[in-house]
């Protein structure tokens, strides 16, 4: 399930070149993240819980096309991998106007201790439910 | 005319102490000042010339109660005075499940010629025009 | 006692005018006050507790002049005002450089009880000691 | 020649999880990038032309250990490939205190024709020049 929200971007994510400065994407594909687990009917303390207790291990990001103050933005997220600790997250950016890709990316994540990555739990049911659902991974 | 933008907070919006850090929210009143323009059907030539043209002078903070991650958050800005080079913003962020009030805020802004404060040069006519639909101001 | 702290202004920091964001000298005011404390003497886990502790009511900010990407400045922070359960920080923002004044600014804030500010619980000694040394407080 | 800057972790840098967040380091690679052309001498007009004339077109971030509030972080940065129009830079992150690995990455960048990357032009000499001495590159 590829699950798509809209970000308008702000003032406050430029930068002196005028276009939206490298590091705000994350912020962005974190929006997304959370939406999605939002529209799987997840509660909010499932949603802080994602946030609170995985940790990103390893982002990549390619940028292929400047976004500016005041674009609207398609940015899509669905999961690609899930074992049974860890999992990969792919994006898309588009601009919604005209569908220019602005940026592609991945981030990898697992769930945490409070340290490190856990080495023994494996994903609480939920989350490895809603990882599942937002994959196109087929059930074994 | 009181204009009111949703904001969903955003985990990269948050501090330490697990709340919205104080700085943030200047960029959702940021937000709610475009998208009242952009609501009176003013282009984006005009919003960004907006945005990139006039200089704050002051903000005024008054924070009420804590946003946390996932809040979803009424954000409402008018316009309050309008001289012929400045104007006021007067702001209020309520979170939008119980209408708690978050925060109360105000800005003073000028037209700018690039340094400071423009001296000579009064609010080009369709600044002057918004700014005044924007605010609870008799026409004289 | 006057602190200052030297920040070299990020690109990060900026905005599509080519300026310093005016959200982003909160961060440069709260890195201030962290190492006005760090100055005195206190160790790593009382800056934590003032930070985490906590909570800021009010902030107010006049932007004087710009500042730009690779500016180096000046922000001085000291407190004004100590009471039992609130303090009161001013700041003020030079360039280094040529001596601008580029912000003032005063914050108040007050010590949490995690909700709110704390209304039996006064300051904790070692923070009420650090503030009377951070004002020109007389002692009484 | 491998360039190191010192940054001490701000509370705005931090998340909910009491860490710093994700996207905050792409802010203190940036600062190290821009403090490497200056330590080789540079003039600010230069450190500024870089800083707008590049564009990032991808970077990698590999996290390690997180950083927490108030940590002092040493930021080394250094040139591995640098092409007619392109160049890589490597970056690790160590906490100073207990010499921990934060973070590794890689970034590669082009100089820009304020589109995209330029086609004909190749990097300004005094660009070429500093990136040349800040890799392991042997002239050939």
């Amino acid at each position: 399930v590829r699950h798509t929200i809209q970000v308008r971007v702000r003032y406050a994510d430029t930068d002196a070149a005028g276009i939206v400065h490298y590091a705000q994407f994350l912020a962005y594909l974190e929006a997304a993240r959370a939406d999605a687990l939002r529209a799987l009917g997840l509660v909010r303390e499932s949603i802080v819980a994602f946030s609170l207790g995985t940790m990103v291990l390893d982002a990549t990001l390619r940028y292929r096309s400047s976004a500016r103050f005041d674009d609207l933005l398609d940015v899509a997220a669905w999961v690609t991998e899930v074992s049974a600790t860890r999992f990969r997250w792919v994006y898309e950016i588009h601009r919604n106007s005209d569908r220019t890709l602005v940026l592609t990316a991945e981030t990898e994540q697992c769930w945490s201790d409070g340290v490190g990555c856990s080495r023994e739990a494996s994903l609480p049911p939920w989350l490895d439910e809603a990882l599942q659902r937002l994959g196109d991974v087929s059930p074994s």
